[in-house]
């Protein structure tokens, strides 16, 4: 079985493994306080651009985006999202764990406007009873979205002026923000990323890592007490160092950008191939996450040898599924997969 | 001006204040356990037909959501709620504030059905990433609705029904439940409410007390501890005999039954009215709060005179807006009311 | 029997009684947004001498406690308070059910010092893992204390030095504050605490009221969006004119000083009886609770006639106990008690 | 320099590093559905000798600290735990953050008694004011404690009896649990503490893994819907593949038992060097933690050449430290500082 349901089925990449075996028994002091760490932050504010912005390494997505967004917020504001993001779907209500609304805005694509993000915040203020009423305090968006999709930079410029001239910090849930990087017509870099938002991250795990997200802070006021959050949420690794290690293997030579730019590249050449066959996409994306809307006799001879993410059903005899690709995906199975395409839809 | 705008107005029953004036130097020890809430707790659970439910006197109708939901929810699991429920949009995210999200249903009319719960809880548990979304674990309904709408003794044996077959918890916000109880063909009564549902609450503030809502805990489940819940929330009154003053009032002699005619009598009225003049209703009530369609020529004349809670527009040269009556409400006001829209819509 | 056992016993001030009665039928739009609250705001700033504070009147002392105290911290820190304080015992972890830790510190009388809150604050600094542990966010006292103590000018200009120069807001809890504006010696004014501190509240509840705390909030950060704050803990009542018109005719001419003096001149006489008959006072009160230590034998004769509030064992033959007086105790059963210490003691 | 202060400096013990290779390219589900954390579990479960416990594993401490007892807990109760407790201290208010007081009881040594519980516990209920305090709802104890002491067999049958007839579940922290089994006359096994408790954890971070904590619940009233609370919390790992692996490594040939009995027997031997040189111990420890009060001119010249964790001055002339050994501690580091203390004392 070719798998490609999604991009984390394998390890880590072999530098970071590498890395962590140089490494194994240097005595480092514990929660993040060691040279790699502290290299690897180094390397990723001058990525980004911003000498003053903190960096910090925290295990996983969810626990990143639970962690900023309740050290953000006060008890009772809520963080304006897309109706299908992370945080309100699929983290099993992290984010009101920790007391705190998602306030979702509806979207076809996974992305929100600056347009809608002014309206909430309109319709909230001119509420009268606005006090009975969860009051919009953040912005979360992520790049790429659930559905691949990404922000164009006049976009996030867009989002990042409402947001400021609203005073809603804006934060961006970068879980994949490697394959967005490295996207056809992609014209955001982390400089760019930093300056716009407030608080972004990252994510690792997805991206070559084990594991690891690196949250970005460029708002000193988001800045101050973070690793108290970060320990209080049970997000301070003793042996942080295994965080600092892999960031440091993943930016030193740009590797993060290079499987990344494999990711995508491969992935593009699925949708193709199934645009070639006849087969239209669920979402217009440009990332390692592909959703082709597959008539249902081909998805099953297609699913005798590969394994898809199922999506949704979408009449009846068609169905979407996800077809991801990752920094391990192997270029023959790729092209495996795109005679298979090209054979069963005889096109 | 007559103000028609809501049904929280004037203060109280004259009833509850002759009793307030006769008890007031009476020595009672605090927090409800004097003889005035223990004969008020002895009536209702006559009413309720329900000799082993609890009975808690509360003060208001958010206190008494966030107590109880947050008693009744482990904490992966949210309530599931009509859209436009009160626990979702008019209470500055009081229950999320506990750590649960509230599962929002879609509706017309401010209700939900039994396959609506159903369906929810199917697709909650047929989905293989289930554990990465909040679990429903109690629903939340109200009679009336936000809109003024009610169940149906069918429609709510069909929801408790569904409720049980899930384990799903069955919670009833009757912050205006007299108001339903008196309304047009009703169907239901106390005791069926009680058999029918885990928790309920009879409210107070909004038909002839000064506040207070009667939480009638029908469950044992959920009856173990709750005391402690009221006194964690700050919902535990010093003078608790206050509480209890106003529902033996209510309740001893038939009070709140009678002025909850009063009141959607006057109600019914206005509506006949306002359809008379060729209104159309933005929802189908039979309660005391009345939605017309008013044209805004006419709209703009009424509000010289009378005040009413804007809604919505519905056109451009139409307006819903809220028409509330009470306990309190006058005839001689209806009477005027009428008076005017029948002259202004010249019918 | 002739109780003494708490200072809530009875309903409320006749002044309060009439109010009430007079303005029953008067239509106010809810919420607090009546004429009577927004006099007694204006009365009790005037007081307060600070045109800048904020007032808002809640219902009850530990929704008052944690409605403040979670709208201070971030979520990674806590509240200093003396051990034996309310928010720390007797609140159900009202404070906690809101996400923070009470951080209690060592007392005989029920008052901490400036020098404790600077020993803490430095110690959280000055070790080493500060991150790993909560960090002190503010400082809760109470005045008068649980053991009916109170702090002078002196101590209170100290900690509030403290305070301010550790960045801790200050937070003081008057649940009883016109006792201890009434007690002997005592040398504080509403204007001085209003200046010493960042938020108190004046206790209702206690003194006079059926219920009601008025919340001052000097310290305009803690200001914003406070209501969003009372509406979320369920502490926002619909009917706010019968917070508003307690406060109105408490502080309108003086009577809640008035009445505070009444209480507490009456404790103070009974405290000399116990003196006279040779009684030690467990702890050294000039407010309304007073806390004599009686020889069991005396003290059974005493429970004969009198409830008092049982406080501890203090060896074999003494029990301590809480006597408390309040604006409601009559001269004539204290006359009584006085009478009777006299001759049980035979002194 | 050579360092003893802590037992996480080092990475991972190379059987893991080695299975970390091998298996770094095979494709798995995510979130621990994976053969190799299949095989973990099974595994503990043998050991644990009850084929109906569950095993989940998770990231770090705190995190499964924080996920376990939120997880048990109602909204009114606390967890029993000792002042110097990990949860109580050193885990910047994470209890709390859930919305639990940490109740805690004195010690001298980290451990608490049978006694001490009967006796909280029977202090809540005999108080009549219960309903206004946190009630006691389960007992968290840690084996070893943070003073290195053990519990015997028979006083953790002791407690677990009282905990039973209290009805207090009892949470077991085994972050360094490995060196408590293979402590100089322990006589708990796996099996008895699975027995003995509710739910426990089994530590890797400080026993030989990069990170992980294996969670047994023997209970089957709170295995119920586990996962959702490790994924809401943030710790459920993408790639758990990775936790699964290194317990996998860990016990399948009792390689956790084996560096476990190494590092103690090093710390043993520390232990009695300084006390052959007169030092005394500040608690009577018998596992890799040890606490030795040393003369602070032979503190100063051994900390020339040694890293301890300072834990505090016992008087004028002395300083108790902390001394770690771990599962990656050199024979040769532990025999030079030997030599040195015996030198250094002339002893």
């Amino acid at each position: 079985m070719i798998r490609f349901e999604c991009d984390y089925l394998e390890g880590m990449h072999e530098k970071i493994l590498q890395k962590l075996q140089e490494t194994n028994r240097e005595q480092y002091p514990g929660y993040g306080s060691d040279p790699h760490t502290e290299h690897a932050k180094a390397i990723l504010k001058e990525l980004c651009g911003d000498g003053h912005a903190e960096v910090h390494l925290l295990v996983g997505g969810t626990q990143t985006n639970l962690t900023v967004i309740s050290s953000i917020l006060r008890p009772h504001q809520g963080v304006l999202c897309v109706n299908t993001g992370h945080v309100n779907v699929h983290e099993t209500g992290a984010i009101e764990a920790t007391g705190h609304k998602v306030l979702a805005l509806p979207s076809e694509d996974g992305k929100i406007t600056a347009a809608q993000i002014q309206a909430a915040y309109d319709g909230h203020w001119n509420d009268v009873t606005h006090e009975h009423m969860v009051q919009p305090g953040m912005v979360y968006i992520s790049q790429p979205t659930e559905n691949g999709t990404t922000y164009t930079k006049a976009e996030l410029e867009e989002i990042s002026k409402v947001c400021r001239s609203c005073g809603l910090p804006l934060y961006l849930d970068g879980a994949r923000l490697g394959y967005a990087l490295a996207s056809e017509g992609n014209d955001l870099t982390l400089k760019d990323i930093t300056a716009l938002t407030d608080v972004f991250y990252i994510g690792g795990t997805k991206v070559g890592a084990l594991m690891g997200e690196a949250v970005v802070i460029a708002n000193p006021a988001f800045q101050r007490d973070f690793r108290y959050l970060i320990k209080q949420k049970g997000a301070l690794l003793a042996k942080g160092r295994f965080l600092g290690l892999q960031f440091e293997a993943l930016f030193e030579n740009g590797l993060y950008f290079e499987i990344s730019e494999h990711a995508v590249g491969l992935a593009m050449k699925i949708r193709r191939a199934f645009e070639n066959a006849g087969c239209a996409m669920r979402f217009d994306s440009k990332t390692n996450q592909q959703f082709p809307i597959i008539p249902d006799a081909m998805l099953d001879r297609l699913r005798e040898k590969y394994a898809f993410d199922f999506w949704e059903k979408t009449d009846e005899g068609h169905t979407a599924v996800r077809v991801c690709t990752s920094w391990a995906t192997k270029e023959e199975n790729v092209e495996s997969l795109l005679a298979d395409v090209k054979m069963l839809s005889g096109k």
